[in-house]
């Protein structure tokens, strides 16, 4: 087969880093043209070190990247500028396989969108037509899409722990507790006070409490499953870590529910998956377990108080929460072995 | 006024060197004995360089040592071994005023003592007499108390959060769930694997999740607030950083109260508090604001889901979580200045 | 005595804040005014959440100070920025004393500031007066001084190491080699790409080789005590931490001078000092041992090439790097005893 | 072609375990032993949970495997316990290839191991037998060698950096000074007090002062190029990162050298080879950009000292530094493509 080929819009980022350092090794795929209007004309290894080693094509803008000779694109700039830059670069070659790793086409009510986003959406026709990129469970819809969204970093570890379980109606999808921990490249490679090493180094703390944008996501992917609209809390906090994510989900069972059941629930969702992995009972999930992988870990825990349940999730933001995910989602499209180019095993310590 | 004469007991742990910096340039203080029965003989900068300057006994065996010259001792032992020893040294010395930073005498129901410690109480007379050692609520009872017992560094970030707030009823204390997240330096000193560098950095995880020793702890206090048994959900996490502990609790609001009544009980309950601050609306704590200090900060948040709040609390787990607050328990016995000592502003960045 | 009225201009910078964090506890100071204008109007409490407890003036603008009331000025500025303010400070209250902690008044010739900053000096005549203030070499003078250049965090733990070995014609003062590490923090809180917490996290580089403005800074020093012009190696390396600067110094022995020579006259010169410590033969000195507090540890060792040494010393790049050795001179200055507000031990871990 | 069989000795320790990361990828080989003695009959995973997902033998006491079925075995034992087992299992099967990344086989006098390690060699014959493992300089006699001796983490970053320059005569061999500075993994997994994370962590300090195993080693290659005894000044620290390393080697350059002429030198040495790569002019070597990676950064600089050159070089010292480079021995001594499984790029941020 002849290789797929792709380009990353916003290849200076920490998510299009991620992204090439994944695309740069996989064994069906060429990179074509890296974006960054800031960086025009520089070498990525001028913009990033780590990557100087590979024989790449120079940082463009993307105005200047013939879109018809691509097959794939990969999208990592910010949010709120992936809206019409998509419709650009689709109007332009039709046939190519968007792959956005922003949060522009992930909620499907627009009107959530404006409120969350503080404006109108400017595609709406193409957020119609995007589907949500959480693979283990959109992987069907995910084959023939032309505009794939790939979710956040929090919504992949918090989904993939809570799906399973709330479509199987073992918890009360209106007390769900999400307290999330993510490490500061999260934040992305912008310049901001709280992301200095001396600010975010040998300390924590929560942020945006009840207003993160990533909520409205996980509602909209827990309610599909319970059925109605839902809302969750979810509360993220800042650690002091490159890379990592935890949820500890707090739930309520329905009925007689016990944890076992949602353990099994998760075992069965995930049987036969190679990048979720259910762990079994008293083992406990540790970023340090899938940093720089693809991997997931998923355990259950009883809870003290009699009826409830602790699920704890982990991921790597950048890679099953960012990049990663989206090559998956890519292997998906093109028909390729899922995991090709996403086998690397986490590096530890 | 002549200055109190203590001993450190366990003085080559953390709580126990913690103790020493606070208690060396503490103007009331003289350091009259160290005890580390592995490293008797040695100085203390042996064992700890950054107390090398000091001018201060020789570790000593606690068996050595003369407690009859002695007015307060402070023990930093590890929880098991306090009570024969507390006994012992209040046998031979009954006017001593022992500040304990074990866990050996916080539960005042011997049951629940031997069901979480695996063992009956081997000093219960003296567990009826200690008092607990949380000062803002507590400080009368410690006035006159011969037995202190400091609570853990968990419970003293969630009891101070949470009590005003049970105790004016303003929530349902059948539903509270503290996410914990503490520095490693919580652990101790001695040698785990899991305490190690290369495998406690980068990542994070939680533990002793459903069954960690704070919970009873927590438990007794809200209970003896919200006038009954309470269960609560207490999960802590191991955070990549040294000192510092942070509690995100989630709680269910009772009848119409709302997180500004949370927020106006606790600013009423630490009014004139020198070290429990409850910030304004909007501003959220971070362990970073207290490091080094004996300092706690306390705010109160909205939850996206009606009729829920969220406190976030943050300490130093070494002071106010452990050695500082002992210190200020011993101003309140020997009726100095609660802050002497104490004052030192926090260490950021 | 009446306390000593200070300012602090560029109080939101971390030389700034720690200036405050110490002089605020300083038994002899009263902070009457803190300058920081693009912040000015809000407390400091907003720019630095660990010093909200305290109860000071708001930031304001330097020019809407009142200068005239004020017995001394402590100024945490940019380099570059800092003559031209001094020059007016003085002009307004001619017997004020300002403490400097910024670059611009280190370097006694105006040529070799010339080179090193790209400019003219701005304030040539008081360049003249200036005083260098590395407490324990030029105590006297700052006795007197009314303008006192608080040296480099970089050449205070060098020249405290080199200073007293090359007054004694120890080593060869032509073939120095100081390969420095330091902090973060060193970098101050402006935002930059390479201080960013995924950026400095997990790795470490040399910087500026061959041209960190505190190389001609030492090697003024040096000479001074050489007798003659010095050039020496100088090459920073950025640590991940947030605090603390270490020196390993490589140094070719003159004659038949032996390390313990270096030792005995490193001892000799610091006997009686409180803040600076020869550590014992065989004992390493560390960055964990002086965290937060003024000390200095320095050790000298033999090398595995005959003839060589290797020193090693420790200190807080913001403490006695920067703002504990500003309030140390403010100490000489006044007359006070040279170790008030500064005892604070390490913080460890 | 078959898969080469390989067993991985001592494979619960950090070298053991990136050694599996890596050969678990690896397109030509099989993994059919693991042993790790105390740990025997346990699965990799549950000491190794980042590798759990891997269908891996269990781990086995090395007396346990049938050594007459490998090809190669991988030793990432202590140092001192290499010796005998590499002769009991090398008399059981005298055609397996043994690559060793412990200490064991790296000292080509027997003199001089019994002088740093404190007792006579235990398989001299062996030790003749062995070849330095530093591929890009031995990679002839790997070739055919059945006892590859795997340099240390040090030696490889000091002397990839250093023999092409000495060998062409550029610098002074007898006035190297390397200041090396090292992640925690280094000091392996096993419990000690300095590496715990509140130990090392916010700190640094050197160790092992002229006297660290890792300098006759880095002497003996040396030398072999100077063309007689060396004694360098080799000084590491221990800095606060799990991951990485770097030296920076000051250098007196020989006759009118120039620091163009070790560039040059370096870059003809290195020209066509993947994982030594020198940085053009001006860049810096960062050990993040090789993290987790096989990749090698050196770069020259120019010394404020006339005369004067500063070489740095990175690695990780778990990949190039071990077990990386005995992957890449291995393929040079069973011509595969010498690249083969090392690819993986380096994990930034």
């Amino acid at each position: 087969m002849d290789r797929i080929r792709i380009a990353v819009l916003g290849a200076s980022g920490y998510t299009g880093a991620d992204l090439v350092r994944l695309a740069a090794r996989h064994p069906n795929v060429e990179i074509v043209a890296l974006t960054a209007n800031t960086h025009a004309g520089k070498p990525l290894g001028e913009v990033f070190p780590h990557l100087g080693m590979l024989r790449l094509p120079d940082l463009a803008r993307w105005e200047d990247v013939d879109w018809t000779r691509l097959d794939a694109a990969f999208c990592g700039l910010p949010h709120g500028t992936t809206q019409e830059i998509t419709a650009a670069v689709l109007g332009e070659n039709p046939a190519l396989r968007m792959i956005d790793m922003s949060a522009d086409f992930r909620l499907r009510n627009l009107d959530v969108y404006a409120e969350w986003y503080g404006h109108e959406h400017k595609a709406p026709g193409l957020q119609v037509e995007a589907v949500y990129g959480l693979t283990e469970h959109y992987r069907e819809a995910i084959g023939s899409a032309r505009l794939i969204a790939c979710p956040g970093c929090y919504p992949t570890a918090a989904l993939l722990a809570l799906l399973p379980i709330v479509q199987n109606g073992l918890v009360e999808a209106s007390d769900i507790i999400i307290d999330a921990k993510s490490g500061v490249s999260g934040a992305g490679r912008s310049l901001k006070q709280n992301t200095l090493f001396c600010e975010a180094g040998e300390g924590l703390s929560p942020y945006s409490i009840g207003k993160h944008r990533h909520a409205p996501e996980i509602e909209q992917e827990i309610g599909a499953k319970a059925g109605g609209p839902v809302i969750v809390n979810f509360t993220p906090h800042l650690i002091p870590m490159s890379r990592g994510e935890l949820c500890t989900s707090y739930l309520r069972l329905s009925g007689d529910a016990s944890p076992d059941d949602l353990r099994d629930a998760l075992a069965a969702a995930y049987a036969g998956e190679e990048f979720v992995r259910v762990v079994g009972r008293g083992v406990i999930p540790q970023t340090q377990n899938v940093r720089g992988s693809n991997y997931v870990q998923i355990g259950v825990f009883e809870d003290r108080i009699p009826g409830r349940a602790i699920v704890v999730s982990v991921l790597d933001n950048l890679v099953k929460g960012s990049a990663g995910q989206a090559i998956q989602n890519m292997n998906v499209a093109f028909g390729l072995d899922e995991t090709a180019g996403l086998l690397q095993l986490p590096l530890f310590p």
